[in-house]
């Protein structure tokens, strides 16, 4: 085979580790196309290659125990458990998914973006303050505290957060307008944390912070 | 008049009754577009007017009460809570919903299609049947019973019902990448109940059923 | 290889049987992609992977018979022959297809959905009474009676049907924007003829018929 | 008027004279956006402006008479029909048209090109010469003389024409994925007949043809 | 003005301060449809109304003077002009823009998005370092130091920035496929210079910074 | 193997020679698609495979040498620099383009329309006068003689050109809202450098010119 196409079709179809099909994304061109969950290295598309939909079955479009708490032991005490195309295959094409967020008291889901998907979020237990802040110039920061039952919306592609105010745990689910939340852009781990990392002069002048005080920030959330 | 913009707009903007954006739907032009909710007869776009950026809160973004249990008190013993454009305004134009879902037990959300979004449910309480037929020539069924905690998938445009085979009620949430739900064409009432009726001739060929049964069916649904 | 992936290549690229590309499907990203029609089992993709165009001819983009009326020998006394990209292969990626309607007197094409192409029809021989139903809620019934050279517009999502109501044969030609019509939906068909059957009790309650009723129409559409 | 509503609109929405919904079109976000044929100048939109739903019917999605030959008695011998949004107002947002082709022998649609809409042909009567042609650099001619009942497809944006190489008149239809052809361009029309004309040096050096040929080609075409 | 569309259009039209039209936007519905440049507040839609297309010039498409240097004697050393619908009307519903950069050397253009929108650049002057990082999880950053004539490319919705490296200022010219830069996003400013301002402790935790720090920071990037 | 669709495969992903992503492709499903030059005959589909993002560089996505002037030693006297995504792999799916146009003293670069993208120009050496014809019926000509710094913008479909009317070299630079320019249509070569050529009969009539005239055009622009 000596490292002909074929090769590389041979290890073929593994899956971009983090597709994201949006809102945006062609639309379906047939009832369904369950993606193929491959597994080695080598071809891709822009998407996912199909199951034949002969081997289909209620199950690809199935998933169980998103009730289950999740830990909220980590730094910002909060977890999202995201239900996308890897472990609903069902969803490929469909541009949709669902996400349950965890926050401990005081826990934060730090200010993000998803540059292909719009939000709703809807407050199962506790109490959520969320914001999102408008583009240049305006930078408007709309900002709301939600109960149980209360429901928020967060325009596609806005910087916005998600921070327990409560004194008990927060539950809440969200619906996505793509296919996983993969795309998802935390603002402070992808600019302190880039890999390799950002020219420090960049972010020093870019947040008008003291060299140590960036070299600190780079050091904390490297990989 | 004085030219007052707001005279305008009162007059002029009332939105299409029913108007859906979906995952199809042009993307936002900008940050956001919040719907007007106008009120008198006028003029109509593909879509919805927005209101000037200047006025929106985050008021606009935000419903409460998703946690209260509505009535089932009906002969479906079921209910659907839609949160659509007409309940948050600033959904205008982002292409998703979210609505809940309350069944009694025996409660039916009878087979019903929305060709413009894909569905994604999640049960919070109870016990759920749930299903979906594809296109032709295979009219394939997948089905499954879903209880508290599991996720299914509908994708756009298949009939589909949810079914509650417990002994208790069934609560679920459902996120879609539509504005709202209102292009939800319910196939028994859309056909039976169709205003003013179709032809029974027509109805007693498609379904092969007697002009009396038809009959029955055409005054059981109508409007 | 021993069903390494390069197996599942190796069978490949058969196309999803029933592919549809609509209105709303990704464009053509090069002058034009003609589908191939491939042969064993194996792997899809959204859509059809394209021949190569060094080996594309104009007899990819061509189809010939259309004027050959159709045997309406059938319980429903109508034809639909539908030229679709497993007809003409250079129809892959346009969103367009084409198809003809042969109905007997008093044959019916029965109410059915296409969620993913508007439609366009012109009557060549005969009378036809066409309508179609909009969506919930007010379900209302727009028809009409069509005679030769008479043309009528369906839109994309609602169930509409076509009745020969003339003492001769009906002909007519329709234009879809979609690729082929194979998402087409039956209504009586998918309802009551879902393989396997859907539970009886969902469809007593929807329709709100007995289950005798019921039993006779599930036999009746049974595949 | 005072101020009315109406008076907003009858000021307001006269349409662009040439309004194109073609596949690529903004899909419906309702049911249906039936065109409001305004009358005096003003207002407009990327589209048209809709009218209220409660005064829609079935007439807004009907047309009568495509059955008539239409007069070729032109210097192309040929005439197109167009029926789009200002023939049918329920076409708008719909994304699809339909045409009817009318060629005496030697009767010709010149090349031309439609950059929004992909078109399939069938012949009714007579024998018709068609082709298109790729883009750079290969400029492959694709070409095929059609009999009655056959049937050609024309990939959107590239040029093509319809030549009537028969003895007798040519009937086609034509189904199109754009709401009118109004996007429709005539090389040579477009080319020589702009206006205010080309400079003429340009199409000199492009066409390498002389002044006078040029020049006698300018006069030729002009509106 | 006795009821000329002018004064409809005096009240009407303000445009939406910052609407872009991006790669995602809407195709164009006709030839073109050149923005209103309106003057009072009133009523918009998701983009922009169009002008007559009767009174459409030339000059609807041009610009004059993106040769002239910009001033880059602010703290962040850079300045860039953005041609967008506001300044060439006839960019409505084409999405595609085109801007100049102007970086001092040492110059920045501090880490920004838009979610609306790739971008392509190119050198005309001096030594740029310019980069992108990934989204979740890998926040995987790419960087390139870029010479006069040299081109790259940012991918839609990723963070990037624009480094004056070198010794002389740096001009280069970015094309963009949406109709203006207006969705940008400059993070920094966004997150530390929301208006009102978000509540700190959220920046403390995300950031993982001293309160003081994000006094600091908040007190620095206030509107 | 034998000939069987591994075959196919195992010589597979050619890239389709002019592949184009427009401004209408299907959006990017992940931070990005970076193109496979693959090599041998065999497998495409609608776009381009996409390398596995583990091997993507910074190099992908970046170009050198636009500053470099292009020889303008043929009969038109112009030369266009593409970068598309056979140039910078990285563009795949990003849908956006770039060019260096250079034009000798007289240089043209003839009538042309690329049906997938719209385009904006800057002049940055030279007097360039520019111009594009709408569509039927109006064939309205819209001109501009342009300058150093100078912007025009050329709507998405429509004819148009650019002709060095000055007496030195001009140099632009143009965006396009296409991943390359390739589906670019230059109307004479198109029309009269047809292969096969066009039935001469069909040019004579569309042209309205002598067969003489027409053969001299069609011996010209042959391939």
């Amino acid at each position: 085979m000596k490292g002909s196409p074929n090769y590389l079709v041979a290890l073929a179809l593994m899956a971009l580790a983090c597709s994201i099909a949006s809102a945006y994304d062609p639309a379906p061109l047939q009832d369904f196309c369950v993606a193929i969950n491959s597994s080695t290295d080598a071809v891709f598309v822009n998407g996912k290659f199909c199951k034949d939909p002969k081997f289909v079955t209620a199950n690809h479009f199935f998933f169980q125990g998103l009730n289950i708490p999740r830990s909220t032991a980590n730094p910002l005490g909060s977890n999202v458990t995201i239900l996308n195309v890897d472990e609903i295959p069902g969803l490929n094409t469909l541009g949709i998914s669902l996400a349950r967020l965890d926050l401990a008291p005081y826990g934060l889901i730090p200010p993000h973006t998803h540059p292909r998907a719009s939000e709703i979020l809807v407050v199962l237990e506790g109490t959520l303050y969320v914001g999102f802040i408008t583009s240049n110039p305006d930078n408007r920061f709309f900002s709301k505290i939600l109960n149980v039952g209360d429901v928020f919306v967060f325009p596609i592609g806005l910087i916005h957060f998600e921070f327990n105010v409560g004194k008990t745990n927060v539950v809440a689910f969200v619906g996505l307008n793509g296919q996983n939340l993969c795309g998802l852009i935390t603002i402070a781990n992808n600019v302190f944390g880039a890999n390799p990392p950002i020219n420090p002069d960049v972010l020093i002048k870019a947040f008008q912070l003291d060299k140590n005080v960036v070299d600190y920030l780079q050091k904390k959330f490297e990989g």
